[in-house]
């Protein structure tokens, strides 16, 4: 590559998205690239021309180690998503201008769905209207639902600490053997797919019963089932843990979290309710059992857990950031990287490059094949395919007691 | 010693507690003691005769190291309060049976307030009875509310992994810096004192900006003044993170959770509310402000992090096992082993041992004059006392992904 090139992070989140950030620059300084920028908060804050000179950050070799330890979009994230070209030719024009002012070649854009909507949107345009910048998605997203891609950087650090976290609730919970049953209700994220839910599933092992069950959005949710499940284990076992994904829906459509009185989606004067599905079922479980019940919501811990990141999934992330450089090096524009596994004893698993138009805007779900029988637990096959990604372990750089992270000035509050 | 010894785990699990247990068995090993029990349960399975031989699980070194990695009370906890003597003779007779039984000379404790005072009351019956067993206290609370203790092993721990996980907050919150504010309202336990809620104080640094507000119950708390320092924020900055602990109480005794809709303590058909005070209060900011408001509660994952605990507190919580035995080796009795510090630069504690009269039943709380005059921050005399007791790491051990934790098979569903 002639030109400079610019790297943006968007949508929620995860634990690892950074280390995308850092095998864009690492390659792109290997190959010669002169400029190497960082967009501050996006797309969104790119309109604005707020940009950040990577080497200023990442000139020293363990401030990219660092950076592999942080969490969070280091570089800001936004929820812009790009309208179509059509009637909105002055944002795409604003783009491309800033991309001239600063030399730019290519764009790199770490995201999920909405982000790679917007990588679609400015290579069709470049390609309409005769540009020569090139834009490379890569892929980012705990959620999992990247379609193509064999799983997504971001997703692997996200089920393991739900995993370890899970088990380490699980210890809790059983400690108290005497008495009544104990209850806990875990909520994960996932509004439309269960990936997160069922990483619970790895919890299960030599030293640890795992949880009870596991609710995912693929199946439709039954509470009269949920409550007749729970109540079935309480005559079983004095510690009871289930997993429940935030999205669960109803047949009617209504979300689990407008259950009852704790949870409705909105309060008599129209104000959302915050309480999730966990502490809503949790409300109807004890109401109903008398059980003691605790609803434990995951929240954003899981997407920001930097400090029990998977080895593998850091590993991936930086590779996708990597290759993505390389595709630009090679002249691909609209595409995105995948992840692609050729096996699993000895777990592989490399690279390709896809066309943005198959994965932009597309979803995709937990296989309904790796759901068991009773709607409400894993199969194997769904271990196999989840056990390898959070794999391995990168030890923060502890200061003072805590992990230590790296900080963009650009980004601090007073800039904002 | 000549005869066994026998040693539980009492009241909420703690990252470490069983730390002590590693610290009481290899002394007591390494001192000749023929037989280290475990009992199941606490005082209460101890009552029912349930107790496991620790040779079988601890025999090997390595399994020692896996069990000072373990969280929750690995023998298993109860919430049973040993009743006064008088009248309820039968109950000790019953204790006093089962140690000679199993010719236990004496009994190790570990645990808060509570069991602090069984301890106390099987000292008091022994001595009033002319029985020659010895009964010795270990702390272990998350709380840290035991007097004459520097700190409570335990507390270290759920400290580190508060103060840590806010970092991850915070840099989650700040990633979104373009639109209106966003409020994060994260909650630690506490009942009756604020040593949580004040350890995110340590999350600040030069890698982070640090929450905006602590609330502690050692201060009346005044949902006005909360909001209004809520909307004070919300004019100067676009991410918002405040910490409150889950015991914050009104000026009418009401707890914060007792406020509004989510969370009023009891609906109306007497059912207890289990929405906590950082979805209450975050439903009150969002209501009132119209601001992207999130309650986040740490539950019990503060108190079962083993996978992020402090050495420090781990080695302390081994030493107070060790020091326990060493105490009964000289033949004391009715005594807790306590922390005492003698510097903070470098750090240095020892131990010592205390009079258990002066310790069970009494609550330590957080000092007036480590409260910021605004009565939401913590000055540098709580970051003081606190900083040196999360430092240094214990990397658990890791099978396919996951920390791995001990088993004790008398403790498991089966045998329940």
């Amino acid at each position: 590559m002639k030109g400079n090139i610019v790297v943006g992070q968007s949508g929620g989140p995860t634990a690892v998205i950074n280390a995308s950030v850092a095998g864009v620059y690492r390659r792109a300084k290997r190959l010669g690239v002169k400029k190497v920028y960082g967009m501050i908060h996006g797309i969104e804050g790119f309109l604005q021309g707020r940009l950040c000179d990577l080497d200023e950050y990442l000139g020293e070799a363990v401030r990219v180690e660092l950076l592999k330890r942080t969490p969070s979009a280091v570089l800001g994230t936004c929820r812009y998503k790009l309208p179509e070209a059509e009637g909105h030719e002055e944002i795409y024009e604003k783009i491309f201008a800033v991309m001239e002012e600063y030399g730019i070649e290519c764009l790199f854009y770490a995201g999920g769905n909405d982000s790679m909507d917007t990588v679609k949107q400015l290579s069709n345009y470049a390609r309409e209207h005769g540009r020569e910048q090139r834009f490379i998605g890569i892929p980012k997203t705990v959620d999992n639902d990247l379609p193509i891609t064999d799983h997504c950087p971001g997703y692997g650090s996200a089920a393991k600490y739900i995993a370890a976290t899970i088990k380490e609730i699980v210890r809790d919970n059983e400690s108290y053997g005497l008495g009544k049953p104990h209850v806990n209700i875990v909520e994960t994220m996932g509004r439309n797919t269960g990936w997160l839910a069922a990483s619970a599933a790895l919890a299960k092992g030599e030293d640890c019963s795992g949880v009870d069950a596991i609710y995912l959005p693929e199946t439709v949710f039954d509470p009269e089932d949920f409550m007749g499940k729970i109540e079935d284990l309480a005559t079983k076992k004095k510690s009871i843990v289930v997993t429940i994904s935030e999205g669960l829906s109803m047949a009617d459509g209504r979300f689990a979290c407008e259950l009852g009185n704790a949870g409705s989606g909105v309060d008599a004067f129209g104000h959302r309710r915050l309480a999730g599905a966990a502490i809503t079922l949790a409300q109807m479980v004890e109401d109903r059992t008398g059980l003691k019940t605790r609803g434990i919501e995951f929240s954003v811990l899981q997407r920001a857990a930097s400090h029990i990141v998977s080895l593998t999934d850091v590993t991936e992330s930086y590779q996708c950031g990597v290759d993505a450089v390389n595709a630009a090096q090679e002249g691909r524009t609209g595409v995105m990287v995948t992840l692609v596994r050729s096996g699993n004893h000895p777990y592989r698993c490399g690279t390709s490059i896809h066309d943005i138009h198959a994965v932009a805007n597309e979803v995709r779900f937990v296989p309904k094949e790796w759901i068991g029988e009773d709607g409400c637990s894993m199969k194997e096959e769904f271990i196999e395919y989840a056990r390898p990604l959070i794999v391995g372990e990168l030890q923060p750089i502890y200061v003072d007691g805590l992990p230590h992270h790296l900080v963009i000035r650009e980004l601090m509050e007073k800039h904002a």
